[in-house]
């Protein structure tokens, strides 16, 4: 019986709402100095020189960080969290526009920017490699000096490719496309900022950050700094969002600890937008090719895919270990097939660093999206409905858990279920009916369906690490004498509302008021070791952990109430929230008297200690399996190209919902991403490496105007590899939008002859799209 | 096989030593208001009326709270911390001079205490009660309407009557004496203060307080306003000493509290040193009557003490529960008697609230003196030594343990080797060969000894509690994967060293060394439940919860390391600081290696927790019982009183030492203690009550001049209570020494006739003395 469950307002709303959020740039320390970054404006090109002085003699300017400087302190390179290397402060050469060559630091931010005019920074250009299709070319430019494999970062295949072959061999059709997953940029409300303030008395560091892992990147500036693990506070106050973006470090951090070293004062730096939106670790930049192959009655029997994957200048996130490219590896989506074969190869080319995870288990965005669009081409091939020949080709529910063709184990789910639900909230059939009439007054109207299944949730067991850092999150739960609890976690909010869902969590299990539980996150001297919040790992890791926690204390409480009614605990049941004795359900004793007796002076038996207090570390036995059937219908004008969003129907199941208005807030937002990246968001170069889209004026981000009220629905499939059922919602929606976006809109072009185009569909590449189709007649 | 005990430099030293510590006064908010107390100059008054509109009309007062303002928010009256309550404004009437009448809150300290005097009090003068000795006479002036009982506290024996009647009856000789243990006041570096802050967004308050007990406050300030516990944090920063004094809430805290949530801004409190001297919480002031009977061979056959207790108006420690007096009920100290038997009672009178325990196990200090001066006494009577009399009566090593009369069990000791090596090391034969020739020339050189037994280490068996809350401290270990650890505990350090000690206590269950374990205390956000220290506890109880966490950690290493290994955990040793192959000891890991693997991604074995964690609480079986031999000789000057110490040989077993530099500090700080309440130090009152040590002019503390360069000795005998065999320290000089300098002085004016002379013997309380023994001779 759930009591604490369900749409509790957000406890966090209080200050948020009021303005009273602490976020980096709200912290202000007395004799606190400002940093500014001097960055590169070429794409690639050699230092001869670096001249600080005229800088240095500003009269507001206290210090000058040169890469020769970093490199002084052993500090000039630093190990990126997914195990590349990557320059500070430039000392050799510069890879990539907007990379960090020199740090002003002044006793405010306007003289700091003004000061990095005053630098002297003497280039020797280089030529560029921009393509990523060209870096692997005999000749092309060498970016990366310090590794032994030219621009290769790796490659890597997955699956069965003598058993994909035969698949493809005995199939009545094949359909295949080139396809590009485009380079993106979560573009949180908030950007990257730190304050570093070392204190040289006691050899502390205090770094507030704008850090989705804090524990981890501890451990990376305790190796780079010298300065031992347990002298290092990192804190991460409120956050506007991480994304992915928010896992790496990045150069100012560094620098703004270096300099608080070097002047003996709090440094702050913080990026403005232009500097996120062109030196944030990007996501995505996927060229790929796939192909799929089905019997004439429209079977799965095989996929393939080929993929070439931008990581640009340096590798803030794909790790060369033992999936190099992630998630990608289960691309076999939520349909049943006979085999599967793909090969990623990633390389360096002068963009900056990429390969994060922006919303999205690592890479599961793309490959989502290559198993839709090519889903939907077969259908259109094969002249059936698009969501006829999903539900053929689901999972069946009896298939789980269901071991896919490179290996992974998927949890739960009832997928047709989901897709049914979907399709019945849409109205679908009439839709349809809609659609040919709309069709035969020359109106476009797309109907695009997507389902996505995620893996979310990695613990050590997924075999995807941090630094080789293990993904077990813990939980220390406390609950003091007066029976108020408080639960502090590894892992970091960047606004999901884990101060909510984790009271809720604990409260359930000890049958509290949410109210009665605090949350502690975002602060190393405070939390237990994990790795963060990212790949929707929160509830199924670190949300676990807190389950785990709770019961241990609710067991340590039952030996105590034991001892309060001198009975033996096998004689007292847990119901409704109290220990009880059995038998006698009115000799009930909840968590708050139990606590006060645990730290009170009444006798408890030799070997039950007091207090009310236990620590949990969750290793999951696997990764959680979230999934959802989403249809969205476009309204698009073919002779300006614009795509208009009617209608978005998302079917999410998550498991077990312990905050449902929670849930559908993230749903909301994901929605809104993914039609932004369907329709608007990509990061963008010129052919020397310059990037077009450092502003909002040219990265645009969907407003309310852009998305309509989504529709939403849910199934519930517990996961029975989380303690209360529960999977990752987080990114679900990110992940399983962008590709009903796109096919709404090659489903509403289909009578000018269009099957695919890449995203943004902008409005000039809708109109390029269907005058390449070749058709510009009414049809 | 020791490594990390020995005396290292404190680790806190870096700090203090440069000026660095942060105590609360250095803690500045932005916004932050100031407060100051308005305070009786009568010891006993009815308040008709207070009038703040012309302090309120102060262009820089913000604020003033009144005793009606209070009442308003329930906040007029808190409990104490040890069952009584206690007047936070005073509403109906004052009860001693200094008493808190209004609370002035403005933007700098100075316009506050100006502000002070704008504020018209009306007071209606009521006879005060200042003889404690006539406080319990009919007709006597009722000081605390509140309670049922008249001015009585408390009536409480301990011992047996007839046992101890029949004891005397047998006996060959009987002494006895009136003394006075007088009030004395511990006069930290460091007045009291805090600074309260509440976030009426989040509802959450912060307290920096000067606090002992940070853990127990908070359960009270939550009760009293009524915010719930886990949204308080109280913060004791780098404390000036404590002493006992630092134990209970003052009123200036919570004005600070009501001040903060009526203006919205931080308001911060400190104390200046009159406002301490006068109304911080008082120790001692024991009126006692002693007697012992022995044999005429000098066999101690018993003890029988009457004594009256005065509490002043409020009780702000004795706890009129199992034991109100304390530890007085051991006061047949180091002894063996046949029987004993005290009846102790406490009384009010109007002045400041007193029963605080001043550096020592609550009322033990008193026993020891009472005791210790029975024994000098009663080898004058006899004709004996007192050196010979006492080693005749010691318990013998071979009685432990030791249960006394009284029922307390002694855990451990060698009582007469500590005294033999007092005696050694003082020549304590040459001394007296000495003292005979220098009274031959006219010189009154005295010899003075003490052999004390005190109980430390409180735990919940022990019957001693502070709001009825447990005395079981935790301690949360946390190893970080470097091999760095953060040892968290309840205890909150006032300059004993613990971030040394408590990390050489890890490290040497660890094998780490001390500078990779840091210390984290008071704070309450931070650290596990407990109740502070006092009472010499650290070591004993949190230093106990420390080892045990750190061997919990040790064998969760084990189970890590054997999985390293491919080994059974039974095949492992600990052997030189690491986890060995049992047979094949170069096969070895330390804590560091395996703490790296414990939260790296090697696959730990099914059942096994990542992380390398623990937390415990400890219950100690019983007190520990540290005893020391001191002999203090003293040059006495006839014409003026003045007494000179001379040397001062202390021997003290205090167990195990963890860092015998920290060891003998604090026993160098108990012994300027115990000069100084033996020589100078008395909180006194005129007849209505007016406070006549209110400055350091008046109330005087011993300096280097006045503390010769003790000589230290050790006998070490383990504690079986303590897993390292460790008792307490911190306390053990003050309460040994007073007893040997007053016996020294006696013992030095033995031929003027003087039998005993009651602290502090100033030269003037010398001089009368020797007057009233009548003998002016040159003897």
């Amino acid at each position: 019986m759930s009591h604490a469950y369900g749409p509790v307002p957000r406890k966090e709303d209080a200050r948020f709402i009021r303005g009273q959020g602490t976020y980096v740039d709200d912290i202000k320390l007395p004799g606190m100095l400002h940093g500014a970054i001097l960055r590169s404006p070429l794409a690639h090109a050699r230092i001869v020189a670096v001249d600080a002085n005229a800088a240095l003699a500003h009269p507001s300017v206290v210090a000058v960080l040169t890469g020769e400087d970093l490199a002084e302190r052993g500090m000039a390179w630093m190990p990126t969290v997914f195990g590349d290397v990557q320059a500070v402060l430039a000392t050799d050469k510069v890879r990539f526009q907007g990379q960090e060559v020199a740090f002003v630091v002044a006793t405010d931010r306007y003289a700091a920017r003004d000061a990095l005019e005053l630098i002297v920074v003497d280039y020797e250009p280089l030529p560029p490699l921009i393509d990523p299709l060209t870096a692997l070319d005999p000749g092309a430019p060498v970016i990366r000096e310090d590794l032994p494999d030219g621009n290769r970062v790796f490659d890597w295949t997955a699956g069965d490719k003598p058993a994909t072959d035969a698949a493809f061999a005995a199939a009545d059709v094949v359909v295949g496309c080139d396809m590009i997953y485009p380079r993106s940029h979560p573009a949180p409300l908030e950007t990257c900022g730190a304050i570093a303030d070392y204190d040289a008395v006691n050899g502390r560091l205090t770094l507030w950050s704008t850090s989705q892992a804090p524990h981890a990147h501890r451990v990376m500036y305790a190796a780079l700094t010298g300065i031992p693990e347990h002298k290092i506070r990192i804190v991460s106050p409120d956050l506007g969002g991480g994304f992915g973006a928010k896992v790496p470090i990045y150069p100012g951090y560094l620098c703004a600890v270096a300099a608080s070293q070097a002047t003996g004062r709090p440094v702050k730096w913080v990026e403005d937008r232009s500097e996120s939106l062109m030196s944030t670790a990007f996501a995505r930049d996927y060229h790929m090719h796939g192909e799929i192959a089905a019997t004439a009655d429209g079977e799965i029997l095989g996929l393939r895919a080929r993929v070439l994957a931008d990581h640009g200048a340096f590798n803030a996130a794909a790790q060369p270990s033992k999936f190099p490219a992630g998630f990608f590896h289960i691309f076999t989506g939520s349909y049943r097939t006979r085999a599967a074969y793909c090969e990623v190869t990633g390389v360096f080319t002068n963009k900056a660093p990429g390969g994060v995870a922006y919303s999205c288990s690592f890479r599961i965005t793309e490959a989502v999206y290559l198993v839709e669009r090519l889903t939907d081409m077969l259908a259109r091939r094969l002249g059936m409905d698009p969501a006829e020949l999903r539900m053929r080709n689901l999972l069946r529910p009896e298939q789980f858990p269901y071991t896919g063709p490179t290996g992974w184990q998927y949890d739960s789910g009832d997928y047709p279920r989901a897709l049914r639900l979907a399709l019945d909230m849409a109205g679908y059939d009439e839709l349809r009916r809609e659609q040919a009439e709309r069709r035969a007054r020359g109106e476009y109207m797309g109907i695009g369906l997507s389902f996505f299944t995620e893996g979310v949730g990695a613990g050590p067991r997924s075999h995807m690490d941090i630094m080789g850092l293990a993904m077990s999150d813990g939980a220390d739960l406390r609950v003091h004498p007066t029976g108020k609890a408080v639960l502090a976690v590894s892992v970091q909010t960047q606004g999901q509302g884990h101060e909510t869902t984790f009271a809720q969590l604990v409260a359930e299990e000890l049958g509290l008021s949410p109210d009665d539980v605090d949350v502690v996150h975002g602060d190393t001297d405070r939390t237990p070791f994990g790795l963060g919040t990212y790949g929707s790992r929160s509830t199924p890791v670190s949300g676990a952990a807190a389950v785990v926690a709770a019961r241990k204390v609710r067991e340590r409480a039952r030996l105590v109430a034991a001892a309060m009614f001198e009975a033996s605990p096998d004689d007292l049941e847990w119901l409704d929230g109290k220990w009880r004795v059995r038998g006698d359900p009115d000799q009930a004793l909840g968590i708050a008297e139990i606590a006060m007796a645990a730290h009170s002076t009444i006798e408890l038996p030799t070997g039950i200690e007091g207090h009310l207090d236990a620590s949990a570390v969750y290793n999951p036995p696997n990764l959680t399996f979230p999934f959802g059937a989403y249809i969205c219908v476009t309204d698009v004008d073919p002779g300006t190209g614009e795509v208009k969003v009617r209608r978005f129907i998302a079917v999410d199941d998550c498991g077990v919902r312990i905050n449902p208005m929670i849930v559908e807030g993230q749903v909301h937002r994901g929605l809104a991403d993914g039609i932004g990246i369907a329709l608007m968001q990509a990061i963008s170069f010129d052919e020397i490496g310059n990037c077009l889209s450092g502003s909002f004026m040219d990265y645009l981000l969907p407003t309310s105007l852009e998305c309509p009220s989504p529709e939403l629905g849910a199934t519930v499939t517990p996961s029975p590899h989380h303690p209360v059922g529960a999977k990752g919602i987080g990114e679900s929606a990110t992940v399983g939008s962008p590709p009903a976006v796109v096919n709404s809109v090659v489903d509403a072009l289909a009578p000018f002859g269009v099957t695919h185009a890449d995203m943004p569909l902008t409005p000039a590449n809708v109109w390029l799209a269907i005058q390449a189709a070749g058709r510009l007649s009414s049809g």
